[in-house]
This record gives structure tokens, sequence and C-alpha cells, in this order.
């Protein structure tokens, strides 16, 4: 499916070609097991985004790391991870075309299969995909805590759909999809402290209006990986959707934590292609390879800074205490994990300085 | 390679899956024959940028509507379009690494094959890549004509170096790269005609001290579609490498615009998928779809504007004069068409509302 990756297992690190997406293995699980260890005895149920790394690879070791199944964005992503193997997998996102939602119910005859609705098309899509088909799909009503994205506010208007999914045969109401998405990237503890007690009330409202319609909420999932120690503390929560943890971006660095803190697992590699410029270096990687919707990379162990981008280059200023030289190779923190994995089409994973896993990222694209 | 397409032949627009990159076929004609219309009889050869769409079937479309062959940034751009039978490649970029040179002189045994360098360093690297190979390779001399990027300043460095390729067996000195991306961007005429004045100025300067050194400069080559008219006119170049051109994008129609008008051929076709919060509806394309590195999309004939964007939606607030449900199609004009082809592993061809050709991405990624 991928074109050549960008190295060979057992080469020294120093030879993978460039750009590349890299992963410190020891970083990375480090991470997986923070999270693991963050969450267990809590009684909440762990099921990471696959929308952040669309990698088979990245999906299984979170499974070996207490996750109970992944969520992801898109229907082709879904594919992506039952084809893998992955057992359990939730799409926390509205699906509206029919041959989607026909692909999506197909996967639940492999595993098990649950998709947000925020609205009747949704429930009527679902009902038509599923009709005949000796199948069952988990339905959660996405409510909307602050996001302003998709949901439905907690209201009459969901408890009633609730009630249509828990009559439609084929369709299990499973309880509430509860994201805050802007609240993972508040700066402050504090600011995140405020948006998550928002969403836990928003939350409770929505669970006793559906506990007096006698509609039960088996599980309320949400959380990311800026706030997730919120969400658990509230008691209004089953089940944490992190994501970035596992790999990280200068983004979530931008965060003032409190709890436990995941390391740069990430990094993309770059070569310096030109300083006849006098003062900078050109790095061959640029928008194709490092996505800027959250701001640009930042270099990684070295001193400066970047002046430009374009396309297919990065311009750093020379730094004072050494002399870039074409060949010379620069590592980048991706300035934000999901879009710019999805520019790559490997993750090459790195231990003690030699490469020893290349996984590639099979759910890579827009996703249909 | 690619994953399926979102769409087949014969489909009418509207049942196109979304996220597409959605090209009308007959606006794809015009810009290729008005750009082919300006530069005829001017005696300057065009080489399009095969970066902008990394397409091989665009490729050999720009062929047919008079190309002399293309350029691109990556040797695995090249390799995808000597592949394809384009028999002319130009990669107006740096490259360092041996084992990405070795690949491009071996294209050399199947196609005219042409590089830039700025320094000594490329020059060692070609001349060990080429060494015994039984291939010539063209190598152009990049100079900075006020882009800033990668480039020499004409001088006797430039010249020096201009002298070791002539000397060097399995290599031509081809002439000069003077590309000035930062004014294709400027957004009035006469901001873009001073700047191109400079570059040809500089190309100017650049070939006098080449011609006093008895170095024959038989291409100058540069230019893109925010400027192209002046590079032409002003006789300095012999080349012409406009990418935008054939699709276009929201960025390149803030230029104010003297002589031939491009059209915007290429949309991203993307469906409402929820519109659950009051005064809003979510499409099911965000930063995963659609390149923000030139500012954010701009919706096509629908009055509405974006209000928010993350990786896989996009937040447009309601309609004045129409109630926007899930499941309607909406188009927008990509905010820079290079990263945002990128993004994508199909182009879906589009001519009287009938899908016409699904042309495979094929370059598509980072590119090593």
């Amino acid at each position: 499916m991928s074109p050549r990756p960008p190295a060979q297992i057992g080469m020294p690190a120093g030879d993978i070609e460039t750009p590349a997406l890299v992963v410190d293995l020891d970083l990375f699980d480090a991470n997986l097991a923070t999270l693991r260890d963050a969450v267990r005895g809590s009684g909440l149920r762990l099921r990471p985004h696959g929308k952040a790394h669309k990698c088979p690879d990245i999906a299984r070791h979170q499974m070996a790391a207490g996750a109970i199944g992944l969520c992801c964005q898109k229907v082709s992503e879904a594919e992506v991870f039952v084809a893998a193997g992955i057992p359990d997998i939730l799409v926390t996102n509205e699906i509206v075309d029919p041959r989607k939602l026909a692909r999506l119910v197909a996967l639940a005859e492999r595993a098990r299969i649950g998709v947000c609705v925020d609205g009747m098309a949704h429930v009527e899509g679902l009902k038509a995909a599923v009709a005949g088909k000796g199948v069952t799909v988990d339905v959660l009503v996405e409510i909307d805590v602050g996001q302003g994205r998709c949901g439905m506010p907690p209201g009459p208007e969901m408890t009633r759909l609730a009630a249509v999914i828990a009559d439609t045969p084929g369709l299990v109401f499973a309880g509430l999809q509860a994201y805050h998405g802007g609240a993972q990237h508040l700066r402050q503890p504090e600011e995140r402290r405020a948006a998550i007690a928002d969403a836990a009330a928003a939350v409770r409202r929505a669970t006793a209006l559906l506990d007096q319609a006698g509609l039960a909420c088996r599980t309320v999932t949400g959380a990311g990986t800026g706030s997730f120690g919120l969400e658990m503390a509230s008691g209004a929560y089953t089940e944490l959707q992190c994501g970035s943890y596992a790999l990280m971006d200068a983004d979530y660095a931008r965060n003032r934590f409190e709890g436990p803190v995941f390391a740069h697992a990430l990094l993309v590699h770059a070569t310096v292609i030109s300083t006849a410029v006098a003062g900078q270096a050109v790095l061959d990687a640029g928008y194709k390879a490092l996505a800027v919707d959250s701001g640009r990379p930042v270099p990684f162990e070295i001193d400066t800074d970047i002046i430009g981008m374009s396309d297919e280059h990065t311009l750093l200023r020379q730094p004072k205490d050494r002399a870039l030289v074409p060949g010379d190779r620069v590592r980048l923190i991706p300035g934000h994990v999901d879009p710019t994995v999805n520019l790559h089409d490997w993750f090459v994973g790195v231990r003690s300085g030699v490469v020893e896993a290349l996984w590639p990222i099979a759910a890579r694209g827009p996703g249909l």
C-alpha cells in the first residue's frame, strides 16, 4: 500500500532518509505506561483515539497497554483498525452518507462497532443501514459539552433521540459522547478545570434526563490528553479517549500540566540541503511534512529558530555555537501531531539509536 | 497504490464521496490553453511545476498543452513522472543524500534529468553519483533572486561552481535556476513588477559573469503563476515553471492580475454531517483534507463563512437564505493548492456534472 519506507530495520537512526516521522520507542512505551498507570484502579475504560496515529501497529501497542478498544473519526479508519484485529471500535463522529453507513454496519460482523449521532437524520440512516443485516451497532448520542462543534444540548430532544435508538432493531443506545476538544488546549490547569467542570455538569444533566426516561447510560466517553485527569475525577465519565499522549507535540507542550507528563516521542527528522544564503540553513521538510495549523514545529535540542517555511522547505537561523552545513540532520517537534502524522506514510521506530520498527500509517488520508 | 477512489467514472458529481478533491475538467483544459496561448510565440519554453499536483495524468495533459517537460522538488516525484513517460524532468531543488543522488542519476538512463546546486557539496555529491554510470545530468546553479531560500548570489563563487560543473564528466552546466517564490503572492501588479525587475537584473548580472568566463547559459528557468508574464517580458528567462495555474486556489485569487486570468478548476467537496449546534453546519473535511498554511479555504457559491476548523471538521455559519441540513454538499476553494493536493490520493475529474476521470496523486507525500 504505502510507498517505500524511509529506513530499514537495523539501520542507525542517523541514516534514516528524510523527511521522516521518527518515534523514540522508549519514550513511546513510557507514554503508554504512564497513561495506563494513571487510569488503573479508577474503574474507567481507556479507548485511545486512533485519529492521532492512523496506525494499526500503534493501536495494537495501545491494546497491550490496557486499552479496551480504539476510537476513530472516519469509517475508512475503522476499516483499517478492524482489519488489523482491533475488536472494539467507536467512531466518535456523525456519519451521513448511506454508503459509509453500509460499510460501518458491515464491520459489525467482525468487531464491536459504535458510532455517534446528534440528530434524527443519523438515526434514520443507521436504521436503514442495519435493517436485515443481523448485527447490532452501539449508538451514542453526542452532546455538546462546550466544544461547540457537533452534539445536541442536554434536553428533551436528546432524550427522545435516545428513546428512538433504543426502540430501533439492530441499534443499541449505548450512552453519551461528551468530548470537549477546546478544553484540551487551554494552557492553565485552572482554565481546564473550569471547562471540564462545566462539561461534567452537562453530562450529569443529560444522564439525569435519560435516567428519568428509563434509558440507561452505560457509557459516557470523552476526554483528551490535556484534561483526562479531570474527567476521571469528575465521576461523570466511564471512558477516556486520549490520543496525543502516545506521541505528543509542540502545541500540547505549551500546556502547563499537573499530574502525569508525556514525553515528545515523535520527531520529524530533516536534512540541511542549502546554506548558500548567509545566516540561514534550509531543511528538506516543509508544509508537506509538517502541519502548521497549530503553529510551526519547534527545533529539538538545537539553539535555533525557524525563520520561514514553504511547501518543501524550512528555513532555520544558523545556530550561534556551530555552523550547519549541507547534510547535517535537524530534528523538529511537530506543531500538531494528528495532521502531521497524516502527511506521512510511515513511522520509523528507533531504540538506542537503531531503527527497530517500520509502522505503516495505513489509514492515512482525508478519510472516506 | 492508492486507496479506493471517492467516485466511479460515470457517476453524477453529486454522488462523489466526500471529502474529495474535484477538478472541473472544462476549466482545467481552459487554464492549460490559457497558459499555452500566453507563452506561444514568445520563444520561451514551458516546464510546469509538478509539485503542485504530483499527478502523472495532469503532467501528460500539460505535455499535450505545449510543455517541454516538468519540474518537481523531490527525487521521488521525478521517479513517478519518469515512470509515467515524461521525457524531461528538472528537480528545482538541492539534493544532498547520496542515496537520493544515486536514484536521480539512475533516472537519467530513461529521461533527460536536471537538478539544481548552490554549493560545492552538491556538485561533489553529483560527481560521485554519476561516476562510471555512462549518463549525463543537466546541472543548474540556483541563484537567489529575492526569494531568500536556496541559491547563491550572482558573483565569482557562482562562476567558479559553474566552471567545476562544466569540467566534471557526466555533468553538463545547463544554466540558472532563478525562481522568486515570494513575488508570486505580492498582491499588486506593481509590487510583482518591481520584484521581478530585481530578479531579472540579478539574472543579467549572473549571465554576464558566466559569459565572461566562457560558460554558456543555455537555460534560465523560473517564474510562477503570479509573475510569469513579467519574466517572459524581461528577456532574461528562457523557461517558465508555473504550477498553480492549472488548478488555482484562494491565495492566488487574492492577487490582482493583469493579463490572463486562471479559473478555480479545483474544489474540495464536503458534506454537512451535523447541524445540532444552533446557527452552524459542520462539514466532514478539516485540516486533513484542506491545508491552511496560506489561510482557510473559501466557501464556493454559497453565502456563508467559516467559523472554525479542526482536524476532520469545518464549521460554517448557516447561510441566511437557506438552512443547510445533514447530507447537503458544500464546495470549498482550497486556501493553497499544493499542500491541499498533497493530503489526497485522487483527483476526481468532472465534466458537465458527470465524473469523467480518476487521477491518482501518485507522488503524494513528503517526498524522499
